[in-house]
């Protein structure tokens, strides 16, 4: 069996590490004798857009869910092409049509990385950010009234489905109950949200009573961002709504030294479209070109990737790998986010090889 | 002249922080010959509420109206009484019908105080957030559809105002014109909320030719809290609509060792409407009847109110003792959040003998 995997690179560092992190696949793949075959697409600001004024191709629905997976690096580039412009016609186009409705985010201390918490070592931060991931704040319904005047009004709706919400709970304590800890945590904000987020609060509060042996708390998003940096060693599973998942999975690799390594798998988990799997950093125009992006996010996801297509051994190597060099910490192999002055290459090349 | 202050102690630890307030206060007024009188009212969930089945009497705002400043502990007890119902049947109320519409919230590191993140020292964390305090994600509009079914849907509108966004921005430029590195950050999430928040950017932009000596820079709500743990030192005053300042305003005291110390002022700028000074933490059900809570969010936050009042001088002296007693860090003194033994009234009477 053949793997066809869609690479779409993307923009500014996207196309940097992302040779890195297809480098580290061929590697796994040769090792582990799985059959992969990458076919790249230029969808992204710089130059796709610019030449035809759109994100992608009418026919890109057919065309991508053809394949396993897609494989994805950052887009955006905002002096070209406005971010939501760019990423509504792209990252944000795929999670929802291709109902990707879980975004999972490890968050882990990694060996060699220095926190900036104090006294933090490998195996004080090791949890999972479960991020809903097609509907909530990121809705597309509002508008604006009076456009220009004094009088303007601009209304967005959060708009949170039973189908929705569910799947994703679902997920989350699926997950919790694998884990050696069996703990949950839901980020909430039901004193201020009042509409949405005790709703929120009620199904959480109704799923668990399917999961006994997952034991359950829920904060509200501003004491849990606190409480990430205090004790980032209470959580296990974090479940959160699109906007809430989205800043804990960005504050929580903060948190562990920096969000160059985080990775991401955006999961369709019925299989019916393909899965698409990114690093969690963006596209970062102000350190592009200069090849000193850390490609272990994109490496990571391409971990992520092989474990969602049945080879968790093969990511489970690459991780092995990635720890392997980090460990070794030579200031001349790592990049400057993590203490050294290496590149993007000096890095991508070492885990290769490693693995 | 005598100044009128309501004071409202609240639930939990508000009841037990609020009398170490009103002993600072009192003593700041006694030095500095300020004519103050103060009436307790016992609006809270416990037990006013239980008794009452409301948070508040029918001519709350007749009665609050006509005192100088709000002098605000902490509601909620959910318990007896779920959030949303305690904290939009009062602080929220407030803040909306006495169109307290700036919440501004210092981040300091003070001396004796522990920062968790890693070789932090006081001078290193020194900003403040403005959040926008009447409107935005905190709207009482939208509700449910299909209740109870699988095909439930639940709905929150998201409502921006120019005349409520811009008043704020105003705020936030003047402050920061004011302060000697004239640097403004906006909270934003322009590329994912791309109804409200781009429309945000554009208030910014436009308000910022306005202020050509401020320097305006803006971050994603997701990189703007990893931006918070990995780089304090960035920032000098912070804007944010209610649910991003929520959140910034409670990392960012995280920051600075513990949310104890984090005081807030809910200004109605036109002194139209009294405003409203609370401490920046909760009731803390948890550690509630203990006699261990900091008492310092609370007195800073009377500092806030002094300075608001007029006397810039006296809300210095509480500051200036506030940090004399934590520089002593006598153990015995500080409470446990701060690495002490003491109690709410051992930290409270040292400040207050300072003073
Ligand atoms: C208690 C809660 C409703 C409130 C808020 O969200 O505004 C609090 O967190 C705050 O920051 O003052
Ligand atoms: C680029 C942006 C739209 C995206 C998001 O907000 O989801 C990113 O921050 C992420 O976390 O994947």
């Amino acid at each position: 069996m053949t793997y066809r995997i869609a690479v779409l690179a993307g923009d500014g560092i996207g196309t940097e590490v992302m040779p890195e992190g297809v480098r580290a696949l061929e590697a796994t793949a040769r090792r582990f004798n799985i059959d992969i075959e990458l076919t790249h697409f230029d969808f992204a600001c710089c130059d796709y857009y610019l030449e035809h004024g759109k994100m992608l191709p009418d026919d890109w629905h057919q065309t991508l869910i053809e394949f396993d997976a897609i494989y994805y690096g950052a887009i955006g580039w905002p002096e070209k092409v406005p971010d939501h412009i760019s990423l509504w016609g792209s990252l944000l186009k795929f999670r929802r049509e291709f109902d990707q409705y879980v975004n999972l985010r490890p968050c882990r201390l990694l060996p060699g990385i220095k926190s900036p918490l104090a006294n933090r070592v490998p195996g004080d931060i090791d949890f999972y950010v479960v991020r809903e991931n097609t509907e909530g704040e990121y809705s597309s319904v509002g508008g604006t009234m009076f456009e220009g005047t004094e009088r303007e009004v601009v209304i967005q709706e959060t708009v949170m489905t039973r189908h929705g919400v569910d799947r994703v709970l679902k997920y989350a304590f699926e997950l919790a109950q694998q884990r050696p800890r069996q703990k949950l945590t839901s980020a909430t904000k039901s004193n201020g949200i009042a509409i949405t987020m005790p709703w929120w609060d009620k199904r959480v509060a109704e799923m668990s009573e399917q999961y006994p042996e997952v034991s359950v708390d829920k904060f509200h998003i501003d004491i849990l961002t606190a409480n990430f940096v205090m004790h980032p060693d209470w959580f296990d599973v974090v479940v959160a709504s699109n906007l809430f998942g989205d800043i804990l999975s960005d504050l929580g690799p903060a948190c562990t030294g920096t969000i160059g390594v985080a990775p991401s798998a955006n999961i369709n988990p019925e299989g019916k479209f393909p899965s698409l799997f990114e690093p969690v950093h963006g596209s970062a125009p102000d350190i592009a070109g200069k090849g000193i992006a850390n490609p272990i996010g994109q490496i990571w996801s391409g971990a992520m990737m092989l474990e969602h297509l049945g080879h968790k051994d093969a990511g489970d190597a690459i991780l092995a790998a990635i720890e392997a060099v980090l460990e070794e910490a030579d200031s001349n192999v790592v990049t400057p986010d993590v203490g050294g002055t290496g590149t993007t290459a000096s890095l991508g090349q070492a885990i290769s090889e490693r693995i």
